[in-house]
């Protein structure tokens, strides 16, 4: 039975966590809003009075009678299925608290560009976005990378991944934020990366598995723009 | 075997939710922190270099040898060992999947009083702060607690609950969203609350379980302050 994922389909965002996993489990799946009359279609279950169970945004994820929202929690029930979940219950609940901080600092990313509004343009809170987005690189990014780094050298198996000896699904998204923050803050990241090395090497190891190094180049893989989360506004460089 | 909730000791904050779970199932925890010599204990968890699965920031909760962060993540562990989670899998991540949405909803209460930087005073950010709480009071606010409320009427179990026909932690974690919502923004929610009958409902319902009632009057229920996660300040009020 196939996944149909469903999410804007012109940025990477929030649903590129769950696209990885996809990708590199080599799944089945369906990019619905991306086809014809596809976003139509998302936009019938969002807007749905009487749908139980809905989402409240985008991404989710159709498989079989079940709809999941919010990316942690479709990572959570297509880790096991997609080869990507640790074996163990303590190590998949501590996959999932790993996965949940990502969740922040996304959050916490797309913010120093929209402080203020999601819904207003970002040329309508330049002044905020300045002083959050140097909050974010000066505190807030090297916190959460830092910590990244210590949980890798305190895994006992190993410091190639988050948890356990093998790739999960949170080990895709440290890559992902990787690649956004190196995209949204080319300048901060190369001062700073050399801080985080087991990071850096994760990354590296991510790009490449073979699905993920046909993946990256492939047209599935949108580009980074000034639409997502991460966003490239020089004067947010520092 | 006893929980050992870590969080700060002088606010309600995100700590709150674990701790209205805890209290609602009469379970026999403490609230280490709170404890003599409880505030270093904590600290050394936080700041130790070694210790496998780390906590990134409290709340964290200790149970044998587990360590488990992120308050969603808690409760994902806690619901069941507690009789506050659903019982089908299905249930249980659609419960998971509405505290997602209930922590989302958290973080932006406050970044109504903190747009630019969690290290910055209030008083460092007070026109940044005034534009995105009238974004929040405005938009997100009704945006969210309107979804709740539409969840609640298509809940094919009846509307009492979220989540079929029992009560759950996401249910308690509602109750205190709209506390801590009626502290910070009693205008805004007087003015509106009227748009979310079954929600107001369900927080009336939570109030009045007998342990949830024991409860909110005793020692043990922090008061809400301009220290945590909802916070009284008339200008963000509109």
């Amino acid at each position: 039975m196939s996944y149909e994922l469903f999410y804007w389909p012109d940025i990477q965002g929030r649903g590129e966590f769950v696209r990885l996993a996809l990708e590199d489990a080599g799944a089945d799946y369906d990019d619905v809003a991306r086809s014809d009359k596809g976003m139509a279609h998302m936009m019938t279950i969002l807007e749905s009075k009487t749908a139980t169970r809905p989402p409240f945004a985008p991404p989710f994820l159709r498989h079989g009678r079940r709809t999941i929202a919010q990316v942690a929690n479709i990572l959570l029930y297509l880790g096991p299925r997609l080869g990507l979940a640790p074996r163990g219950q303590a190590d998949r609940q501590f996959a999932h608290q790993l996965q949940l901080t990502v969740t922040d600092l996304v959050a916490e990313a797309h913010d120093t560009h929209h402080p203020v509004a999601g819904g207003l343009y970002y040329e309508d809170q330049k002044p905020e976005a300045k002083r959050r987005a140097k909050d974010f690189r000066e505190n807030r990014m090297p916190k959460y990378l830092g910590y990244f780094e210590r949980v890798l050298a305190a895994n006992p198996k190993g410091d190639a991944w988050l948890v356990g000896a093998d790739a999960s699904y949170a080990d895709l998204s440290l890559f992902q934020v990787v690649e956004g923050l190196r995209y949204a803050f080319p300048k901060a990241m190369r001062n700073r990366e050399k801080h985080w090395p087991l990071v850096v090497a994760l990354h590296d190891r991510v790009a490449e598995r073979p699905r993920i190094a046909a993946y990256l180049p492939s047209p599935r893989r949108l580009p980074f723009s000034e639409e997502g989360i991460f966003r490239r506004y020089g004067e947010l460089d520092g």
